[in-house]
C-alpha cells in the first residue's frame, strides 16, 4: 500500500518553475530582490505546475496522539492534556486557533492516536491505537500501525485537496512527543540523545537529564535500524510523527505544498525523506524550533526556516504563520508591475 | 530643535511589562512557548504603557530621496528611477504596495530629498533639498539639513499617531543609497567598507570594487567624527537615512512602535541610537537583508530579525511583512485561553 502510493511521487514540473522566474525577472525590481519569497513562489510553480497560481487556500492539520513513554516519567503533564488541548482545538480556543484566524487558515484536529475516546465535534477521528506503547519497555507500535497512521497522513492531505485546499500546514498534540522525536532524530542522524534533547514543555534540569537517559537507553535496547525508517519510527517514534510524515508525503503524491511547523514536523520530515528523498521539494520550514535540535532537524535534510521566532509551542503554531509568507510572495509575484509597463529598463544580471 | 526632541525619550513602562508578562504566563501553554511573539507583545507594553494592548493601524513611511554620490558611478540607475518608483508607489503598484495590501498597512511615500519636483497626488513632500551633494567631493549636505531631515521623520511619526496609527514601519526609496549607508555604517562601526559594500541593486563585480574604493576614498577625504552623528550623516549620509533616524526617534518620542526595514533603515537605526540609545527600545527588526552588512548592521544595536528571507528590495517590503506579525502576537496574547479556565494546573516555572 506505501509502496504503491511512494511510486507516485514525480520531481517538481521544471517548465513551470522557469515559468515563474521569467514572471518574477519581468517585475520592476532589482532581480531576485525578494530573496526566499521569490523561491517560494518558483517551487509553488514547480508542485502545482503551472506558472499562473491561484490564492491559498489554508488547512493547518493538527495530528494528536498519546505517547506510552511518558510512564517513565519524562513530562511534566500526562494524557489528560493531550485530550484537553486537543478537545480546546475543536472550540477554537488554542494559540493555534488565534494565530490560523490571522493566517486565514481552517484548523482540522485529528485523532490518530489520544489514550482514549473523546466525543467532540470537530475532532477527526482516525485512531490508529489508545496510544503507543513504552518504548522503554517494547516498541512503540508495530511496523502495521506504523504504515497505517502514515497513510492516513497521506489520505487526508487528498481529501482537504478535494475540499479545495491548496497549502497545508502540519501541527501536533501530544504529551510526550518531543521524547520520541528526539529519539528518532537521534537515530537517523547518529547524534547522541543529550545533543538533541530538549526541555519540551518545560522540564526541570534534572528532568532533562532523566529524559536524555531514557532516550539513550530505550534506543540501545530496541536497536532501531537507521536505514529502515519503519523499523524507527514503530520502535520508538509515536502516532503523530507518523501521521505528520504521512502528510508530507500525501504533498508529494497529490501535489500540495506542506509547511513544516517545529520539532516534531521537522523529524517527521527526516521521515518523509527518508522514506521518499523527492517529498523534500514540496515541503517549506516556516520556522525553527527553540528546542535544542531544532535547527539541526531541518539542516539534516537541508531545509531553511524563514521565522526566528524561538517558538516551541507546538499544535503548529510556526506553520501557521509561516503559511501566511505565501499570501505575500503572491502579492508582490501577481500585483507588482512590470518593467515594460513603466517604460523603465530592466536592471541587469549580475556578472 | 532636536537637543528639544530627544529630551523628550523615557524608558519602556517597567509595569506595563509585568502586566503583560503574567498575561502570557495565565494563557494555556508552555511558558514563554511563544518565545519572540511573547517578547515583541511585552515591549508593546513598555512602549504604549498599557497591557491591554488594542489592534495595530498600520503605516509604512517610505523616504524617497536622490544621493549625489552616484556621480561616481556607484550604481546601474540614475535618479529617474527614484522619481519613477517613488510616483509608482502613489499608483499602488509597486512590490511594497502588494505586500501593505497583504498586511492591511497604509502606504506613505514621502519626498524628502527627490533630484526634482514630482506632482502625484499621495506624495508627502518635505523636501529638504534637491538631492544631496556629491560626498567624493563635497559633504553631502549641511548640518542644518541632515537637522532637518530628522525632524521631519519625527514630525511624521506624529502626525501619523495622531491620525490614529500606532504601528509604523519605515521603508526607502533613493538610488545610491546603499552606497551611503555602507559609508555610514563603516564609520560608526569602524568596519573596513570592503565589508560591509555590496551590490545593491545589481552592480558587477567591477562595479562593486569600484564602489568600495568611492566609500573609502570618500570617508578619507570627509573625515567624519564618529562619535559626532550628525557629522556622519552630513558628511556621507543621505536625506533617506536622515528621515528614517527620525521616524525611530519620533518612534521612541511619541511611543509608537517602529519596525525597521533592511540593511538602510538597519544603519539608520544605528543613526537614531547613537543620538538616543533609549530609542532602541522602540523598535523592531523585521528581516535580515541579504546585503552583506544586512546581520553587522542590526547586531551593532543589538538587534535580531524575526525573517530570514534574503531578501534587498527595499522600500518597506520587509517591515511590512514583519508588522504582520504583531497581528500573530495580539492574537495569541488575547484570544488564546488561560490555564483557569480549562481547570488546567499551569505548567511550572524551569528550575
Amino acid at each position: 500500500m506505501l509502496e504503491t502510493y511512494l511510486q507516485n511521487i514525480k520531481p517538481l514540473d521544471q517548465t513551470a518553475m522557469q515559468q515563474a522566474q521569467a514572471q518574477w525577472d519581468r517585475i520592476a525590481k532589482p532581480l531576485h530582490s525578494l530573496g526566499r519569497l521569490e523561491d517560494m513562489v518558483i517551487q509553488l510553480a514547480g508542485i502545482t505546475g503551472s506558472a499562473a497560481l491561484v490564492p491559498r487556500k489554508k488547512a493547518v492539520l493538527i495530528f494528536c496522539a498519546d505517547n506510552g513513554i511518558i510512564a517513565e516519567n519524562v513530562t511534566q503533564s500526562d494524557n489528560d492534556v493531550t485530550a484537553i488541548v486537543t478537545e480546546n482545538f475543536t472550540r477554537g480556543i488554542t494559540s493555534v486557533n488565534a494565530l490560523s484566524r490571522v493566517c486565514g487558515a481552517d484548523v482540522y484536529p485529528v485523532d490518530i492516536g489520544i489514550a482514549r475516546d473523546l466525543y467532540c465535534s470537530g475532532l477527526d477521528v482516525r485512531k490508529v491505537a489508545y496510544g503507543t506503547r513504552n518504548f522503554a519497555k517494547e516498541p512503540a507500535m508495530t511496523r502495521e500501525e506504523a504504515v497505517q497512521a502514515i497513510c492516513t497522513g497521506i489520505q487526508l492531505v487528498k481529501e482537504k485537496k478535494e475540499a479545495g485546499y491548496n497549502l497545508i500546514a502540519t501541527g501536533e498534540m501530544g504529551i510526550g512527543n518531543t521524547t520520541t522525536s528526539s529519539a528518532v532524530l537521534s537515530v537517523l542522524t547518529q547524534t547522541p540523545p543529550e545533543q538533541l534533547t530538549g526541555r519540551g514543555a518545560g522540564l526541570s534540569s534534572s528532568g532533562l537529564a532523566h529524559k536524555t537517559e531514557v532516550i539513550q537507553n530505550a534506543i540501545a535496547s530496541r536497536k532501531p535500524d537507521r536505514h529502515d525508517i519503519l523499523d524507527v519510527l514503530s520502535k520508538v517514534g509515536g502516532l503523530d510523527i507518523c501521521g505528520i510524515a504521512g502528510a508530507f508525503l500525501g504533498g508529494a503524491i497529490y501535489r500540495v505544498p506542506i509547511v513544516i511547523d517545529g520539532f516534531i514536523s521537522a523529524v517527521a520530515a527526516n521521515c518523509a525523506v527518508g522514506l521518499a528523498p523527492l517529498c523534500r521539494d514540496y515541503l517549506y520550514a516556516s520556522h525553527c524550533s527553540a528546542e535544542p535540535a531544532g535547527k539541526l532537524a531541518l539542516n539534516a535534510i537541508g531545509m531553511h526556516a524563514y521565522l526566528d521566532c524561538n517558538m516551541c509551542l507546538g499544535e503548529g503554531t510556526g506553520a501557521v504563520i509561516g503559511m501566511k509568507l505565501f499570501d505575500f510572495a503572491l502579492a508582490a509575484y501577481q500585483e507588482a508591475v512590470g518593467f515594460s509597463e513603466i517604460q523603465l529598463a530592466n536592471y541587469e544580471e549580475l556578472s
